[in-house]
């Protein structure tokens, strides 16, 4: 399972700054399209793709608000991502009468075809490097802090005239530790439409145990169609069905956003990552799923409502599990610190470098420590509600639109606004029994580790008991209709000013908290660490060249590998499932939950040919982020769809092993086996192998 | 896979002596059937089996002289055991023509019954506690070295009145490091037929990767009859079959015959064997691979007269690099430090206690260190071939047949005569070809480790090349011939005296050597030993009570536990598997070796029921021995065969882990259902289910 949980959000300030690493091994690497891999898929491969197939399959591929990827897989707009990826969409859509998560759904014509509340897609059109620009505007300014702010307005300009030139959403991103800068435009679709999803048991058998592992048997795929203008979108930008899929042994490659990885970190950073955040996160998580699996206990709605929530919190306490045991792996830490002996030894042998770079690490220790005591702040200052979010949004962006667009906090930029407003204006319904859930169980939980007098909770329960704050402003607020919210960010700085609805009034005595928070982690430490990064990355280039990539920040990446098994269970899993094993899985466990068949499983016995490939595994390189994430062959075609990765990627947030590290996918053959035999979507396999 | 490979012909000498282990864990023990573990089955499972129930249970359990285990299933004599059990019988009865291990058998009818070259089956039939004679043997002698003579006279003389008083097989056996000793008294029977065996591809589907793990697919099943007096046995003391079979969450009792473990082995023993023992085993191991690889490769039939070597060495070595993987975890080394710790602790509160037993760790550290230079001999001075370790028995027996049985060497002591020789007259053919393969490895690698001047070495090559010499003493040897064997056995030491075949004339020179061997470390460890162990197993009686099961010793023990997965490769393995696993895992290897089907499996697909029960697990302690054992429920049904553990049983030598050691069996309806619907046995699977 490969959903992007948590990585940017709450980890942003600790994962600030990147550092180097020393050298590529066999298929590791999530690679910038603009420096593809070729030497390395020429000496392995012996292919080279050309610049026309580069684009084609880059111009295929789509990242999905929701926090994964997909790709076009027909000339009329099909999107082909996974089920847990658009699972927040039929969550979303569902309601007591219809459970499209436990039942599925097909639109057989386009009139059934099924509007997303809130899902954006992104198609990243045009990269342009802006290195130069971005690092020469703090040049020559010696205060750490009026330097990052005169960069930050800089990037703020480039992405404005990006955006105001082309009318594309426009960002800047930041790779090699701020050793690039790049301007990445993406054309950005919101009207997209359901079109086919298997029920959630068939996409997710195996369940919370057999997540991040493998050999797997799961249909976990999804077909949305984008439309603009209200007509499906045409556009040759599509991937074409491979006939046999992938093959054992074959040359793969993986066209996805994977969202973040920590393998260029400075030592000092992955212990402060060890020791203080991974146990805190971990505990946020369980203490999360417990309190939402006591409400699923109270019934089947309920059950419904938190369906989604638990499965992503179980999604993300996998992986932070899986990150603690990574760390706490004396050979990992072991290589990590022989990598970082490396690079300073090398930095050290050259006296210029030396006199350049050679501070950084030490400086970026030192930004660490006092990053220490924020950290708890920085995770535990959450309210987890839906409408308190959209609350503060508000009333920062009533604020923030009227200030020049590079003084602006962040996420109010003009290059961003379009897709933060389809968020506010999401029309996704809010339910006040989980919204009290998790945002008294979030303010709960921030004072028990924060302490009772701790300003950000204040601001909200001011003295008082959390649960009957927390009822007060649920109970009493209006924002769950679409149309109050719009009226106050239509209504600007005085309808915000003057609402008495009270979580924006909550809302307006916790932005000035939010606001120094932020500037102090900016001011002491984003300021020192931004410079010390950009340093790293230099350094980096100088000692071990361009041959390498970037740790992963939700950008586009290609990775490639081979189908291939590795040694599991003292033995060696196989490069391929087939569907004799969900039968032999689903049986072997009595059928018993979360290893039972769909009614249309056991239905479709008798019609299935049991041989066929059903997922698989390959060598190539990936992380959360990159769910859906079309698997091509050399011809570009798709031959699988990726889902997960093994239970040995979780590693992968800070070293790739070859040996034992594999993303999952599912098989090409056996998505258009399931869509026919036992979906009936015949007409929908059809357009995807091209057959109408 | 669970084959008896190594455990006391080469590491006797050092697991000589054992120590306590301090609690028992849930489902832990291998336990004598006099001391069942009725207190922990009753607070459990609340289940007391009764005299009867447990006697029954003995009696229809068997031991079989290959290494394995086994059991009656039907009045007339059937006897139910693995195929990697019969496979040496197999081996021994195939040709370049007839390739029953390629091919499988099976008698359809009493005449077409094969049988077996030189297989013999043990039932233990008598147990007698004479502790006390065995010890009070010793009393009053202070010089070490007699007072081990005084005992080994004694064991003698008690095993010879039961021979001579019964006519059974009667061995005296030591538990609890010396603190009791038991005479076990056997029926044997000689005449033992092959009535089925499946191909060796369904028994051992996987190969060598998937050996020694779970989940697997393995029809691991033979079946022989004992005859008596020519005629099929007929007895009462049979398991009847298990209509449904094991069914997860069943209380199941396993009863068969552990080779060896070293869970009571003091720190001393176990660091000698991780720094000593397990590096020269192995490295043997991988050497006798290869060339016996090398071998196979230079064609089929070739191929054919190695593969159940092979396939034995591969099993071993996957022993070894578990048990080295063991002693190699920091944690394991750590708790059986605490464990011993404890143990001294609660002697040393004692003065009495300390006065008595304090001195026994001291006493065996040293020893060890004694032991220390004598391992490599142990473990090298092999020949590896068949044709010169009879020889070497025709020279010892001749002259120790002679003696009086109480100062004759340990295996020519007349209680265990009969089954001696039923070995040295064995009709089981003879390959010149394998044989100096064999014998010539076995040399070159002991000149190599040992030195060109080594005694025993020298003794047989005399100075020369060791390739001539061998080829000189396989080429001109008549021993091949039963009928020559024959006669020096009769003809006694005036014919081995006379004899001029060159295997006797160089065993005539190997024999004192090998006598010196045994007589240093008889007198200068094992009498130091035997009375040091002596004193550590009356004081884990007098510290831990009798609540408590010895090491294993190739005797019949009891284990229990319940069907049930186990947590592996971040998820969970399942209870059972099914058919449909089988289709599954060949189809996704592309059907290669060693995942390929049989022809009998790729027909029977449209026959079997794919959903029935294959092979599954359960938390019962076994070890390698347990290979064939019957398991059986609560009304003593057999529901399912042991033939391996799952790769974290491998620690099993040293701990018991309930939470992930596994015992993996064939299910009783898996077997049916192959005989059946795969190999049209309806006669055979009648007779099982008691239906003719």
């Amino acid at each position: 399972m490969l959903s992007r949980i948590f990585r940017n959000t709450v980890l942003l300030p600790v994962a600030f700054i990147l550092a180097a690493a020393p050298m590529i091994h066999a298929d590791e690497g999530m690679w910038t399209f603009d420096n593809p891999p070729l030497k390395l898929l020429k000496a392995k491969y012996n292919f080279t793709p050309t610049q026309a197939w580069l684009d084609h399959l880059r111009l295929s591929s789509v990242r999905l608000n929701d926090g994964g990827s997909g790709s076009f897989v027909s000339p009329n707009g099909l999107l082909l991502t996974n089920h847990h990826v658009a699972r927040g969409q039929l969550q979303k859509n569902s309601t007591a009468e219809h459970d499209y998560m436990r039942d599925g759904f097909y639109a057989s014509a386009a009139e059934q075809e099924m509007k997303s509340p809130d899902l954006e897609v992104n198609v990243l059109v045009a990269m342009q490097n802006v290195t130069a620009r971005v690092q020469g505007s703090a040049k020559g300014i010696s205060d750490e802090a009026k330097a990052l702010k005169a960069r930050e307005s800089e990037i703020a300009a480039i992405t404005k005239e990006g955006k105001d030139k082309t009318g594309l959403r426009s960002d800047i991103v930041s790779f090699y530790n701020g050793g690039e800068y790049w301007l990445y435009q993406y054309k950005a679709y919101t009207d997209v439409r359901l079109v086919f999803a298997p029920e959630q048991q068939a996409a997710f058998f195996g369940g919370d145990p057999d997540n991040f592992t493998y050999p797997r048997y799961d249909i976990d795929m999804a077909l949305f169609r984008v439309y603009d203008n209200g007509k499906p979108l045409h556009t040759d930008n599509f991937l074409k069905w491979s006939a046999k899929g992938a093959a054992p042994g074959e040359l793969i490659f993986i066209s996805g956003h994977p969202g973040s990885t920590s393998r260029q970190d400075t030592m000092a950073q992955l212990l402060v990552e060890r020791d203080i955040v991974e146990p805190s996160v971990t505990e946020y998580l369980k203490r999360r799923i417990a309190s939402a699996q006591a409400y699923a206990a109270q019934g089947p709605e309920q059950a419904r409502q938190v369906g989604t929530l638990i499965f992503g919190l179980q999604n993300g306490l996998k992986v932070y599990v899986g990150r603690t045991e990574a760390l706490a792996d004396k050979a990992i830490i072991a290589k990590k610190q022989a990598d970082e002996d490396d690079f300073r030894k090398k930095v050290a042998a050259n006296p210029e470098w030396q006199k350049e770079y050679g501070i950084a690490w030490d400086t970026i220790a030192s930004a660490e420590e006092k990053v220490k005591p924020e950290i708890k702040g920085q995770i535990f200052h959450r309210t987890d509600s839906r409408l308190f979010t959209i609350a503060l949004q508000l009333v920062q962006y009533a604020a923030e639109i009227k200030k020049p667009d590079g003084e602006r906090l962040a996420q109010f930029h003009d290059a961003g606004i379009e897709s933060l407003k389809f968020q506010m204006l999401s029309p996704a319904p809010v339910t006040p029994a989980t919204e009290k859930l998790y945002m008294a169980g979030a303010l709960n939980l921030a004072e028990e580790k924060l302490g009772k007098q701790d300003a950000f909770v204040q601001a909200i329960v001011q003295g008082g008991d959390v649960d009957k704050a927390v009822n007060a402003l649920v109970d009493g607020t209006k924002l769950a209709d679409v149309a109050v919210r719009k009226g106050l960010l239509d209504g600007g700085e005085a309808a915000v000013a003057a609402s008495a609805d009270p979580m924006i009034v909550a809302a307006r005595r916790v932005d000035p908290i939010v606001r120094e928070n932020t500037r102090r982690m900016r001011d002491t430490i984003g300021s020192v660490l931004t410079p010390a990064g950009e340093k790293l990355g230099k350094a980096r280039f100088m000692v071990y060249g361009k041959d390498a990539y970037p740790d992963a920040t939700f950008t586009l990446r290609l990775s490639y590998g081979t189908v291939d098994g590795f040694p599991y269970n003292g033995t060696i899993a196989p490069p391929v499932t087939t569907f004799y094993g969900l039968y032999d899985r689903a049986n072997s466990f009595g059928n018993k939950p979360p290893f039972d068949l769909t009614p249309k499983e056991t239905a479709g016995l008798g019609k299935l040919d049991l041989s066929t490939p059903l997922d698989f595994v390959s060598t190539g390189d990936i992380i959360g982020g990159n769910s859906g994430s079309p698997v091509v062959n050399r011809e570009g075609e798709l031959v699988g769809l990726i889902f997960d990765g093994n239970i040995e990627s979780m590693a992968g947030d800070f070293v790739y092993d070859g040996t034992k590290n594999r993303a999952v996918a599912v098989h090409s053959a056996g998505m258009i086996e399931a869509l026919r035999k036992l979906y009936g979507a015949d007409t929908l396999a059809d357009e995807l192998q091209g057959k109408k």
